[in-house]
Order: C-alpha cells, then sequence, then structure tokens
C-alpha cells in the first residue's frame, strides 16, 4: 500500500490573495492499492460534509484526469482516505485532495514526472497556486501564475513562529467567498496590497516580526469577507491583545489565522481559547508549526 | 566643510509600486559650510533644468523646514552642489535632495536623528518610500506606509546583478506622468502586482534570477505610462535579446531600466547601445552596480 500524507495550508496570508500560502502540520493521509477494476474508497474520518465514496471522489477524479491526460490506463484503486484537515474551512483540503491524487497517480502511471512538474498542474487545476505550491514542497511559497506557467520560490520560515488557526462551525465556500468580492479596486487598495504582499516576504526573510503586523494587513478581501465571518475582527483585537504578531483570513475562510513566535504560545492558547469560548460558532483554536516538507510519499 | 554623497534610486522595480527601489552607484555630491546668514549656492554641473540658487532650492528648504520644525534655529549656509544624478528622469534626484538636506540639517542642528527617523520624515515629505528609503540605507528597500508610519525591509542585492539605466533627451514630471494613471483597477490586476512584487522579493533573496522576467511585470503604471515614453515596449525587447533578465520602467520614468547578471554586461552593452542610438530621442546607455551603504557624510 502506498502511503500519501498532505498538509493543511494557509491561503493569502495577507495581502498574498492567489499567491501566497503556507503548509502546517496538520495532514490528510491516504492509502491506495491497486485493484482489478473500479474504484473502492474507504472514508476513516467522517465530516460534517459527506466524502464521495465513488467516481466522483476528488482525489479519484484527479487520477483520472491525470492518466488520461498522460496517456495510460487507469488500473482500479482502492482509496483509504483519513483525512484531519478541516473541509471547506480555508486551509486547503480541496488542494489536499489534489495534489494527494496527483502524487499517487504520478506513482502509479511510472510518469515520474517531477515535483516541479506537478506544481503546474496542479496550479492549473485550481486556478491560483497558493495552496496546492506549500502542499507540494511545505514551507511558506510565492507564487505568481501567467498564462501558460507558474513561478514560484519557497521560503524557510523562522523556527520560532507558530500558526494559531481559528475553525468555527460554519463552513464558507470559495465560491460564495469570490462572489461578496468587488470587480473593481481602487489605485490606493492596489498599492496597498502590493506594498504589504513584498513587506511581507522580506519580513519573513528578515525575520522582521514587528512588521508583520502591516505587512499581513490585506484590501483585496479581507474587508468585504468579513460579512461571511461573523467576530472577524474582534476576534483579530483579541488575538493581538493576546500577544499575536499578526492575524489574517485563512484562504477564504472561514479560519482565521493568527501568527505568533513561540515564547508567546502558552499563554496565547489559554487566553484565546477561553475568548473563543464565550462566543458563538464553536470556534476551535490549534497552535500548529508550519510543515516545511510538504506532501509526503510514506512507504509503499 | 561637510561633504554628503547621495545615491540616485530606481523606484517601482516593476510591480512595487511606491513601495520598492534600489540604490545605485551615481551620486550627488553636496557640500555644506555653516555662514553668517543667508543662503549662498554654488551649481557645479548644469543641467537642463536649472537648480534654484536661492531658497527656492530644495535641499536648502529641507534644511529650513527640518530647522523649524526641530525648534532650532538655522544657520547661514553655502551649499556646494555636484549633481551627477539625471533630473526628472526617475532616477531619485528629488529623493536625493531631501535626503541630502535632512542629513545636512540634523548634522548641523546636533539633533543626531538616527537614520531609521530621519527615513520616517522623508517617506512623509515625498509621500512614499521608495526611493528615499534606498537612497537612505543602500541596496534594495521594500517599505510601506501608513497614516503614521513606514515600515520596510533592506535587501542586500546578489552581487552579480548589474542596472543598466537607459535615459533619453526628455523628461517626465512625476506629476504628468500620475495624470495617465487610472483611478481604478480591475481584481486581477490588483491580483497580479501583489503576486508578482512577492516573488520578485522572494526571487532576489532566493537568487532565482529566471523569476526576475516575470516578477518584475506591471499593471498598475507601466501600461499607462508607456504613451509618455516613446518606444519603451520595443526598447525592452531589445534589452531582453541582449541579455537581461528583466527591464522596468525606473520611477515615473523617463529612464527605462534593464537588469542583467555581470558576465552578459559587456555584450549587453555594446549591442544596447547600438540599438539606442539608431532610435530617436539619444538614448543614453550606462552600466552601473547597485550602491549598498545609501547616502554618506564623508567629511567635515
Amino acid at each position: 500500500m502506498m502511503h500519501i500524507k498532505v498538509p493543511a495550508t494557509s491561503a493569502n496570508m495577507g495581502p498574498g490573495f492567489d499567491s501566497i500560502g503556507v503548509a502546517l502540520e496538520l495532514y490528510n493521509h491516504l492509502w491506495f492499492e491497486e485493484i482489478e477494476q473500479g474504484v473502492e474508497i474507504i472514508v476513516k474520518k467522517e465530516h460534517e460534509i459527506k466524502i464521495p465514496t465513488d467516481k466522483n471522489n476528488l482525489i479519484y477524479k484527479t487520477m483520472v484526469d491525470f492518466f488520461a491526460e498522460t496517456g495510460n490506463v487507469m488500473p482500479g484503486v482502492r482509496l483509504i482516505q483519513k483525512d484531519d484537515i478541516p473541509m471547506v474551512r480555508g486551509l486547503g483540503s480541496s488542494a489536499a485532495c489534489i495534489v494527494a491524487g496527483l502524487l499517487a497517480a504520478n506513482h502509479m502511471s511510472g510518469c515520474h514526472y517531477s515535483r516541479e512538474q506537478l506544481a503546474q498542474i496542479a496550479a492549473k487545476i485550481e486556478g491560483h497556486p497558493d495552496n496546492s505550491n506549500p502542499a507540494l514542497f511545505g514551507g511558506m511559497v510565492v507564487g505568481a501564475l501567467d498564462h501558460n506557467e507558474m513561478r514560484h520560490v519557497k521560503l524557510d520560515l523562522p523556527k520560532d513562529l507558530v500558526f494559531a488557526i481559528m475553525v468555527p462551525d460554519f463552513p464558507v465556500s470559495t465560491e460564495d467567498s469570490r462572489k461578496v468580492l468587488p470587480d473593481m479596486y481602487t489605485k490606493a487598495d492596489a498599492i496597498f496590497n502590493a506594498s504589504r504582499a513584498a513587506l511581507l516576504v522580506a519580513s519573513i526573510y528578515a525575520g522582521d516580526y514587528e512588521n508583520l503586523a502591516m505587512a499581513m494587513q490585506d484590501r483585496i478581501h479581507q474587508p468585504y469577507r468579513s460579512q461571511l465571518i461573523p467576530d472577524m475582527d474582534r476576534i483579530f483585537k483579541a488575538a493581538k491583545n493576546y500577544g499575536a504578531l499578526a492575524s489574517y483570513l485563512s484562504g477564504a475562510g472561514s479560519t482565521l489565522m493568527a501568527v505568533l513566535t513561540d515564547d508567546k504560545a502558552e499563554v496565547f492558547q489559554q487566553k484565546m481559547a477561553a475568548y473563543l469560548k464565550a462566543i458563538p460558532n464553536e470556534w476551535q483554536l490549534t497552535l500548529l508549526k508550519p510543515d516545511t516538507k510538504g506532501a509526503q510519499l510514506i512507504a509503499e
């Protein structure tokens, strides 16, 4: 059996809409086995959204497409899924499925595409590389997409950074959350995000944490999506009060993310958990370190 | 006599509008001396735009404002100016004057503000920090501006990068060049620039030169300002053909900039100079290394 684990990913990171993302130590585990024909899918962990166990399963569909496009014959597949990444919460669970499907199909087909090639394919499937890149490479990845090509750089995050995911009981679909965005932005807002995105990358490289509060500001999506996320602004404010360097909306939400240094982790965990318990929507707090390796093919 | 030299700076660098800039080994030299009263200004190098030798001189005005705001009494000043930075060409000649004035006034007044404090003041005077930061700190500097505060990170550029300035015989005023910009941008364009600005910073850190062609793309100002710069697009194309990694409009123009590695410098210089000679507007090509130190107070 081939065992693949794929990390959760948190995209945008404030100003880096559709561009910047980070991998976290929270994983979907998948086991693949060739069978004579057809598809058998066993879901080991149920979510409130039912994971399809037929040909509509996203991992399976990704494999089928990969085999078709590379001109190979798809074998039958047995797939066991244990998904620890919350679904429809802005933590890259779809990208994790696509990446898992690509890695499995790449291996089974004998194509032996490089991870770089798989990253190009994943970015095309998703339409943006900010989840698929960190899911494949680990760390924090900056990517930009052209018609024909995706370019990216992986940053190794400073070791003392911790990411606090705050996951509510409600989902936000990427589709819904894209609908609330305007078609046009002022020049000031366009300049604002470009300068913050540049400052974010430079500050992470330089380890200049004092900059992060400004560098993680955003005017492209967060001001519009806050209507979909009750209490977003006051949770951000609380996170700051309890020691976070900065906060942002993870992907399209609904997860909110706070970034802090590990010396603040214990106090933050206590106070923030108490705060979240006292407001609606059953926000769950988990502190995670960044994943540094990306998806791993563990054993066969 | 106090001798100050201030480097030329090239702002925007493609996507980093009002945010990213680089200092270059091309300098204005200023000599300051206290005199009993009034102002005496001697201009050692004439430009096609006359440098004021009275109280309207930008360096002198900056000094007067600094003394007034810090509550000090301004002495009389003799100033000798030798300006090698071309004026009104998008190479930071105004920022260089402001930085020189601040450094001189800071020293003469005995205020002893830090360079960081001077950077905050300069960014406020200019309204954007992308020239004043590299003029003060050297290297490539990423900055973002809030109502109250400017945050910045200095990157040390890889040693093998060379900047080729191509300066035409016509000026473009910042005012004119701001007028041609639209008020609103599409979401796609806003995302485009933020992703490129992030990729630019990451690629410079990582030394990933292959990315620069994409990372220096821009949709905020270059497509609109090209109408003010005859031959911009074909000069960019020629630069690419002759070995440049990427090209951009320096500041608000009129200077065009090509970025290349030093192993390509000799061929580039020959071929590009020949190309520019054959088109109108007397484009002058000069290859420069980045300045790494920023403005220097050399001797008194």
